[in-house]
């Protein structure tokens, strides 16, 4: 329905809706993982110390402590975004240009965002040197792959450092590299004070795409043409689980990414996708609407269509079929988003990756000393083991990943929760807060 | 190789050869629950007490306890059994001869076995009244169907009764009902003195095949041609995980299953399969070739071949590759086997049916009061949540079950363990019992 109404609007809104309709198909959390991971070996690791970056390198279970100075996180605040209206013409303006010519286009808008000033200065606050060394990223600055791997990097640090103090404890860093082409920065706090299992990680990958891989494209409606079977790609993306001890405290996840892949006759294709949201044990109704408050704010800067269809996306995204439920209760979810034009895209994928620290922490903080029972435990390890059924199941970033010979498998299965439990024939009592739960993700609802 | 050198000796032989390398393509444990399970319904469970069986209605976790007698487990040591060469001449004289001829012929041939005797006085010993009537069962008592309704029922009392008297406990028994046809009777033990989490499954189904099964048969070699689609078929089988809470304590895995499927034109092909493995948490050697030595045993009284093939099909099977382990010490694994002959095929299969009991049970006595300290727990619980992957990820029965709408979810996935664990980065410090355990899991080894 949403689809036949779209098409009066624009082009660019239509082709939104297009992917809504993908839904289920679409990849998760670990596809930038499988990409990111081929063959990568753990390597060193990386620290801050007075305002300087050190290494040692690591085997496997030592890692260094992060311990960086606190960064602001007043950044972000601020931000100016297209309105709606703007982006459709913009839409239209765009129609019948190519992919490659849009992109081109894109980088040379003038900035309409200022706030990405100094690369040297801003990588000062990140849980470890970008990927991609300092001085290339220097080098071409306006590129769309340098400014989003400083938005990941960002996004990695300000999320990091938001659990790392309401917890007490710190993330270890580990830096790994991959022998084709990049690599990545995978954060993990572990049986922390707060988070029973917390991880986020960044990754940004270069290379040539694999036939499996571009098969994966080419189901999404993407036909790409290799030169002798090859497709140069450059991939990255952040994303992550916080898995919490309380259960009164939800587990949220996000992932936010960029493809970038040149076909045989140099046509550049980049898009991006991602998504936030949420996986409560009990049902808090102030939380919800905070939640998905939060991020409509963040989508209604750019189109006003990206919230609901973008909600409805992710509740169809993840659901456990064979239990007839969604993980959670959802958020926004998005992929192959390639319109009205790349400069667009990046602004709504940066305001999306700004509202995650926004989006959970005051939940977080509200529920850090509700008391709870054993029962209550209990319920979370049950709702824990559908996570975990979801993604072993149907996440399709996860499929891929392990699918792939050389994945680095820990960054893939990190997103699995510390511990879970599985009772045969669970199902609540009529009328309790676990029936309540239950009820809500069997049948997915409006929020706000 | 085995193959080549295995086309010298006859023809069944060579079509078991073939079988093998089928290896990780084949099905597993939750198999035949999927289609047991299609729109099944927990109507009612069943108990015994003073030798007369009663019925309750249950709804959601209201089961009935089972509390028969014992049963006598003497009857588990007899047996007569054709001897290999004996049966590769009955593969070359029924060489040629079409499968449902072959059936026909099997059911024709005198008992080798006497020990079937009076099916209403057989029942009384099992953890609930059969599947299929006793009439009906009476009035057939000659096919194969029933033969193999009576010795799951009789392998899923023999086990439960064994576990229970080692446990203190009692298996909670579910009847439920499939509306297509069939049903099946789930013993489940949770949170037992010795078992964490104990399931012994039977599911006897019959109905018409759907074309996504259909296809699921054809992937393994079988082209089965449907009247107007159709397939009218019967599966049956016996399933079984048991965890303990102990780490010294393996956990063991056997599945026994028959299945019987008629063509346009009225040609019947039928097949068996099955296996039993072992999952231990520690690596015990005395253990291991106990285990190995019953099932090699019990395989050598029906082909010198069965357990060499049989033992690699059960390593290739249950390797979780991502992880580049296999799930646990391996033991028997089989699929379509459906020569020399039926009453060779199935007498092979009673006679792994009847080692279940004598390879798992001198085992969990052995290890009853050992001791273990937190950090083996802990180990055991990493290694039950590499059991959780290798179900929700390769199982190809479990996906092929969580993908057919309807299924009775919480029988395919009862073999999911209470409680798993995954840490990131979890590696066995080198010298280790735990990197001991590991480096067999990477190396799959011989045990006798």
């Amino acid at each position: 329905m949403t689809s036949i109404a779209l098409c009066t609007i624009n082009s660019s809104a239509r082709s939104i809706a297009r992917l809504c309709q993908v839904s289920r198909s679409a990849h998760g959390t670990a596809d930038l993982h499988s990409f990111v991971a081929r063959y990568s070996t753990l390597r060193k690791c990386a620290f801050l110390q007075e305002g300087k970056w050190s290494f040692i390198r690591v085997g496997t279970r030592q890692m260094s402590q992060a311990s960086p100075g606190r960064i602001s996180l007043g950044r972000y605040g601020r931000g100016v975004f297209l309105a709606a209206g703007a982006a459709a013409v913009t839409g239209i303006l765009t129609a019948g240009v190519s992919h490659f010519q849009r992109a081109e286009m894109a980088t040379k808008i003038s900035k309409v965002d200022e706030e990405e000033g100094n690369i040297r200065e801003r990588c000062k606050s990140f849980m470890s040197v970008p990927v991609t060394d300092i001085k290339v990223l220097e080098q071409r600055k306006d590129a769309m792959s340098t400014r989003m791997e400083m938005l990941i990097m960002e996004t990695q640090a300000a999320f990091c450092r938001a659990l790392e103090e309401v917890d007490g404890g710190s993330f270890k860093v580990d830096r790994w590299s991959r022998k084709e082409g990049g690599g990545g920065i995978s954060c993990v706090m572990q049986d922390g004070k707060v988070f029973e299992k917390a991880g986020v990680n960044v990754s940004v990958v270069y290379g040539n795409l694999t036939e499996e891989a571009a098969k994966q494209m080419r189901s999404r409606g993407k036909v790409l043409k290799g030169k002798d079977g090859k497709l140069p790609f450059c991939a990255m993306g952040v994303s992550s689980v916080i898995h919490p001890k309380n259960p009164h405290i939800p587990t949220v996840h996000f992932n936010y990414r960029y493809f970038e892949i040149e076909e045989a006759d140099g046509t550049k294709q980049w898009w991006f996708g991602g998504g936030t949201d949420l996986t409560p044990v009990y049902i808090d109704l102030e939380d919800a609407a905070h939640f998905h408050k939060t991020l409509k704010e963040a989508c209604d800067k750019h189109h006003p269509k990206y919230y609901p269809d973008f909600k409805k996306w992710c509740d169809n995204y993840f659901y456990v079929r064979h239990r007839g439920e969604t993980r959670g209760i959802g958020g926004i979810f998005f992929d192959d988003l390639d319109s009205p034009n790349q400069e667009e895209v990046f602004n709504f994928v940066k305001s999306c990756a700004k509202t995650v620290v926004p989006c959970y922490l005051p939940i977080v903080n509200k529920h850090l000393n509700d008391s709870f029972t054993p029962e209550e435990k209990d319920w979370q390890q049950v709702r824990r083991g559908r996570y975990v059924e979801f993604n072993l199941v149907y996440d399709r970033g996860v499929k891929f990943g392990l699918a792939t010979p050389g994945s680095r498998i820990e960054s893939i299965l990190m997103s699995l929760p510390l511990t879970a439990r599985w009772e045969y024939m669970h199902e609540p009592t009529k009328g309790t807060k676990e029936a309540e739960m239950l009820e809500v993700l069997r049948n997915p609802k409006e929020w706000i």
